[in-house]
């Protein structure tokens, strides 16, 4: 078991640097009675099938196993009603390496930098391109856009930047 | 993937051979919204972790892989709200080879053989210590038995074997 110690934010699109080299990642959730999550990920030919368990603040028991790319492919098709995500993840270094989400499909629109951190207290560089935080936001999670994606939002980026 | 293609019986206790080398087993479930079952298992330091598609008649689409004992025992304890079930289980050659599953906890009184066939077609010698067919009766599911254990049934055994 890792504990995932994660913070959240949007982003200065206009303020981003070039972005290449993103990984196409697809994921999909089992359909949940609680807060569980248990998510199945395809990226290219390399899969993995991940548990989560509660959020405490911004840490989370994280439980992540590769699987047989063929596996996830019918885990998306077959088992996973809770809801599917697409995005392109680039990798920014900036001190620490930053991880851009670009969603597509019905999250299009969003993009979102996640910093991995060893503890919630860590300090780290703030690049100009980082804005407003949602770590705290529930909406912004993965599963949370899977169920109810950012383009069905009612209100999105008034006050926040895009 | 693979297909889980399995008949269930109960059995005649008098009838049954002495049982030996059983294996106990401890087994939890992530509360799901749907018929999917992510099921984690534990036994002695094995422990894995199995998703399984609707069932259809009685094949089930199964993707099992080995986990950590240690990331088992945490799941169980953190993430498995989904019911619990404990077992030892025992294997009978008989032409094929017949599994046992003598429940304990809230469970104790129920013992129920399993066949894992090829085909739902394929034939099996069913030795005399075999009882009434279980296979389509929902209750006998371990998700079921984990959420609605065999000893706060209204009404069991009566007309069946125990």
């Amino acid at each position: 078991m890792a504990v995932e110690i994660e913070r959240k934010f949007l982003v200065y699109t206009d303020r981003l640097p070039a972005l290449v080299d993103g990984q196409r990642i697809v994921q999909g959730y089992i359909a949940t009675a609680d807060r569980t999550t248990v998510r199945v990920r395809l990226s290219d030919q390399q899969a993995w099938l991940t548990l989560k368990g509660m959020t405490t603040g911004i840490s989370r028991a994280e439980f992540e196993y590769p699987i047989p790319a063929e596996d996830a492919r019918l885990m998306l098709d077959q088992l996973c009603n809770g809801g599917h995500v697409e995005k392109t993840r680039y990798r920014i270094a900036h001190g620490l390496t930053w991880e851009l989400d670009v969603f597509e499909g019905d999250n299009i629109g969003l993009i979102v930098a996640e910093l991995e951190l060893s503890s919630e207290a860590q300090a780290f560089e703030r690049p100009e391109w980082v804005g407003q935080e949602v770590s705290h936001d529930p909406r912004y999670s993965n599963l949370a856009l899977a169920r109810h994606p950012y383009q069905r939002w009612e209100c999105h980026g008034t006050d926040t930047p895009r």
